[in-house]
């Protein structure tokens, strides 16, 4: 019964009325809220959009918070920031959003002038039609800025095709939903699967061989898994000493937001291009900061 | 109907059967438990021992968890192990903990052999008793520890009494309750209250000129008042070169809980002390990282 209520928390109807919902971390452990269901939609993944005053709108994704419009700031300003200013200065062009259609990583991506081209690559035409409707603050300053292209494709096949046409990124942002959290009685795997697998990686190597990968993995606290079965792929695709480990408190999920990074070039834990004046969670202090583990946490990079 | 939940989230009985249970951060927004109540007793402060599988067993004083079993070393290690370490070697021999009935904090003290005395003046006979039997993991790797001293006493009214006497404490430690949390609603103030005023502050200095100060200031996210205005009340009492803000991610509390310190010494980002073997959240590496604090913090603190 209580997986039934794992699988099922959310509600689907009817909308504007209040309800109680949740998003179980355990058995036994879940997040509350109470708020109003703005949308509900089965296409290739089931998408509700909830609202709650203390989070604001909140994105689910088969069930699994994506992001609330209060801290999503925290998660897709560590997913970007640290890679980008960690580069040698202007070093990165062209970025590949493997996932993210959402917009946010594209939103912090396109607030460097020197940035020329993001390709955001998500197999789920709903995700960003509904933020455009439900989230416009992820979206981009210019909306219609010329440097960022949406292809809807699975990322997968979009990345064997690239590496076909010689196209080289020197970034490449893996944002996607956790993978497999609902295997788990009989479900089908997350279409974020094969974005975690050895094969992809390895694709991701063949079509940038210099490139900077980074991969968000979850929140180790209660999902220990999915940062050290992902540290074990980085291992086997990249050399050990260009694999970083960096984390971001995000309330919303409970605590600190692991994110893996292949980085070729030298000390990424040094900021090298300047603070920007348009973020709300980095600066150069934090960024230094995110590199520190705790000692468990080094239990599972091993 | 909200606020009453609020109030009164946690069951009083019967033991031993299965309760939904929640602790409210807004009242939209709650962590919710399925577990057993072990224990409820309202002494000076109403005290609950629940037990749940992720968790473990978790306390709660006056509705709001305190701690659980799973995740309290990185509260205490983090409470401890940076003003030890980050102040020169040798320098810590006496220390007073105020609050820290639940030993958790006098745990990690006792790890260095170079500590002679920690005395910890709680006001409420219940805490440290109800330790004893349900949390054994809290007490001193040597429970009978010659150097522990524990005084049932407020300790606003035992500083004032240390201070007469001229005792000296080389490290001060408030480990309280969060104050105020239960004062809408018409509910009396926290007993820790007293212990966030500037007037105990200004105590602390009298008594000990050269002491160092560390006080927790709750998860700054959900909570962000008790940093703001304890950074307003340590900025009055201590030279503002001398204060510093640090932060651990406590996945219980829901993410980074802060900390104040006042130091007069040199350098607090650099520990100085050895790695301890037997701590399972504090290193080197993360006493370093701690101090560097995102963006949206530093305009908490100004």
């Amino acid at each position: 019964m209580v997986k039934e209520i794992m699988a099922n928390s959310l509600p689907t109807g009817p909308k504007g009325i209040r309800f109680l919902f949740g998003e179980f971390v355990h058995y036994d452990y879940f997040f509350g809220y109470i708020g109003t269901l703005l949308h509900a939609e089965s296409g290739i993944q089931h998408i509700h959009i909830m609202e709650n005053e203390f989070w604001g709108k909140m994105l689910f994704i088969n069930n699994c918070l994506q992001f609330t419009e209060r801290d999503e700031f925290i998660y897709h300003e560590a997913l970007v920031h640290i890679p980008v200013q960690a580069s040698p200065k202007g070093k990165i062009k062209k970025v590949l959003i493997c996932g993210g259609g959402d917009f946010g990583a594209s939103r912090e991506l396109l607030k460097y002038p020197e940035i020329e081209e993001v390709i955001i690559v998500d197999i789920d035409p709903d995700v960003p039609k509904l933020i455009k409707k439900y989230f416009p603050s992820l979206l981009p300053e210019n909306p219609k800025d010329p440097r960022l292209k949406l292809i809807t494709a699975d990322a997968y096949e979009m990345v064997k095709k690239f590496t076909r046409e010689k196209k080289n990124f020197d970034l490449i942002i893996i944002d996607t939903t956790d993978p497999d959290v609902s295997v788990e009685g009989g479900k089908t795997q997350e279409l974020s699967h094969a974005l975690f697998a050895e094969e992809f990686h390895r694709m991701l190597l063949e079509m940038s061989p210099e490139g900077i990968v980074v991969q968000q993995c979850g929140t180790p606290f209660t999902m220990k898994d999915i940062l050290k079965g992902t540290y074990q792929i980085f291992k086997k695709v990249y050399p050990e000493n260009e694999i970083y480990c960096y984390r971001a408190d995000v309330p919303s999920f409970g605590g600190d937001n692991a994110y893996l990074m292949r980085f070729p070039f030298e000390d990424p834990k040094t900021p090298k291009w300047e603070e920007l004046e348009n973020t709300l969670y980095y600066n150069h202090e934090v960024h230094r900061a995110s590199f520190g583990l705790p000692k468990f946490w080094k239990e599972v990079l091993e």
